[in-house]
């Protein structure tokens, strides 16, 4: 048989899932698991979402406008406007999951041999539709001693001619990062001195903590004609398998591209559409009460890791991950080992190794990722966990 | 500002869609406009779909395995066995549409490149995946006069050793062609004997009429390691707005690089996947209630085509599409004159011009898609316009 995509074969899998063999097989032999290695919040959904389900009824399900639907489109206008990001209808595209907005940018704006500077450690989903459209992902590499903030000159120290975008996730996954405005401020300037697009991954725009302003390069005027906003209901709202995301643009040229690429793929699930129309209806109830969970669950970890010897990592300020340096050499081989050897009273943890979201080859190779999407008293518990298995692996 | 992609704005825009523009004015002039254009059904979805729907009320809409729920893996291999396709759920993906099972299958497929047969007329919004995907497609020809069947020396005339897959439509859109099981079995050993892929879209796969025998490649065991089949819900349960695809294939290397690919986007809507299980648990009610119907309407359109001096086509065996050719010179500006000029006490026809399903410059030009997705009255009227318009046409 003819060879199958190089590019394709060469890419790695994805590093939040690569453990889940050895959890499958810790769970047939009994072992409880505290799962901290996936992004899928345990909160509920709005019933305001199964009210617009449940509403819509109509006697054939049609391919909506490749767009999206009026009041949905409207809906978002509204939520943007709440949140004093001036965006006009016009400028919103729906897509299926905020994945297909990274995607379609991707598609739009690259060109063979294009350079997009993106911050590491990053989603490494990412590199999934950096393979598919050809985008060169170049890393900058962002460090846990400075609780993962960016400085203009390692940015600028990457910037060649071939650089074609700076691609942001803020607040920050895997780091919890939330860049200040200043920092903000700095990236833009950047983007404008060396005639970059900027393209920001906002899904958690709302998840700060502790007072910290939610910023957004949406509220840089400046800036329009190179932004493209990636945004999506799945955390905001609890509804990650909803599959709605958004892509914002101010470059007409940009929508077009996206528009080709809208109507290519028809449309976007009808129903799921009138549902996420349910979830904006509740303004801010629930975003706020995400937030004030996260930001519990965030004080109770960070204060569970502090505890434990050896183990480091700045307070996180928004999302719900962080990252944690560990005193093991290999965080990988810690983590397989408290899935297959380690115990206690029947239980152990799963997070997902860090080395996965560094472009850089070696990084990361002490530090896992923590997702806490799980209540309160389960995460002490998945922490102290955490510290005993940690203090096993060092006794061998 | 930095170019955008320039193969995205090289891209033509979907010559469905073309129109609309023309149309949208006419409808503002207060005219009706009977919408042959775009193959989106008007039949009813099953209710079984909105009860699987509300039935789905789980506090959180997680995201579901990347492959796709096991209650809809499980009806999609029951609805395969049920047809005598040997499938096992393990060689089924679940996608977002057909349209991500095409892009998905062209990403693991293509190699810088690498050609892709396929027969013009095909369907427009396919070259949207092939600049996506950086795949070549290769035409060969069929003929309004042939009734667009294939013939092998066609076939082989345009393999080189840059040749990886042979793509087919089967039933065809645009054409509404079936192909026998003897040109099914040729184009197989064509591609056994030259070592390529077969991709197979069968999405109307049951809707062929008259006696004609349902055909698939799926059939033949001797090429399941080199095809991949596409299929979907969206024609055969009228449900075009739940974007709820299917891929298949056999061969473990492919399903590998679709199991990433599927893992990169995390995962297809969680509630369309529960409203499809509902869609499979019909059987063959609703599928037969399809076919019947649309074999209906084919006899109307194909009854009232022949009455139009100079209108040819051969009569389609299956899906809701034919193509006919015009006593016109460019059916383009037939189709555009008649939303401009013409109308029939305040009534017109809208059609998809048939140039843009020809990858070759300059063929089709007098052709035009009709998709009879009306009821039989409107269409009797509609083609009773469009016979009107055609003669007005030539006499302006």
């Amino acid at each position: 048989m003819k060879p199958l995509s190089q590019k394709m074969l060469d890419m790695k899998a994805s590093s939040v899932r690569k453990l889940t063999k050895y959890a499958d097989e810790a769970e047939k032999q009994g072992k409880k698991i505290y799962k901290l290695n996936i992004g899928q919040p345990d909160l509920h959904v709005p019933e305001e979402y199964y009210e617009r389900i449940r509403g819509f009824h109509e006697p054939t399900v049609e391919y909506m406008p490749s767009q999206g639907i009026p009041q949905l489109l409207e809906a978002v206008e509204s939520y943007y406007k709440s949140v004093g990001i001036d965006v006009d209808r016009n400028h919103i595209y729906i897509t299926t999951g905020g994945t297909e907005a990274i995607m379609f940018t991707l598609l739009a704006l690259t060109n063979p041999g294009d350079e997009f500077l993106t911050f590491e450690p990053y989603y490494s989903n990412y590199n999934t539709f950096f393979t598919m459209t050809g985008a060169t992902p170049v890393a900058v590499t962002t460090y846990v001693e400075d609780g993962f903030h960016v400085k203009r000159e390692a940015i600028e120290a990457k910037i060649t001619d071939k650089t074609k975008a700076i691609f942001v996730t803020n607040p920050g996954n895997p780091t919890g990062t939330v860049l200040r405005e200043d920092e903000i401020r700095m990236i833009a300037d950047v983007a404008k001195e060396h005639d970059l697009y900027i393209i920001c991954d906002e899904v958690y725009r709302e998840m700060v903590f502790g007072g910290v302003n939610v910023t957004s390069f949406g509220y840089l005027e400046d800036i329009h004609d190179r932004l493209i906003i990636v945004d999506s209901v799945s955390k905001r709202y609890n509804a990650c398998g909803a599959r709605i995301g958004v892509l914002i643009s101010k470059n007409d040229e940009v929508l077009e591209l996206i528009s080709k690429l809208c109507q290519g793929r028809l449309a976007v699930s009808t129903i799921e559409q009138f549902g996420a129309v349910g979830l904006y209806s509740t303004g801010f109830r629930v975003i706020h009460q995400i937030r004030d969970e996260f930001e519990k669950r965030r004080d109770v970890v960070f204060e569970s890791l502090k505890r434990i010897p050896g183990v480091f990592c700045e307070k996180p300020e928004g999302a719900f991950y962080l990252i944690c340096k560990l005193p093991v050499e290999d965080a990988n081989d810690f983590l397989i080992w408290m899935l297959q050897e380690f115990d206690d009273q029947g239980e152990t943890v799963m997070a997902a190794p860090a080395d996965g979201f560094y472009a850089t080859e070696g990084l990361g190779r002490d530090e896992i990722r923590i997702a806490y999407v799980l209540e309160p008293e389960k995460l002490v518990r998945a922490i102290e966990i955490l510290g005993k298995g940690l203090e096993a692996y060092q006794n061998r």
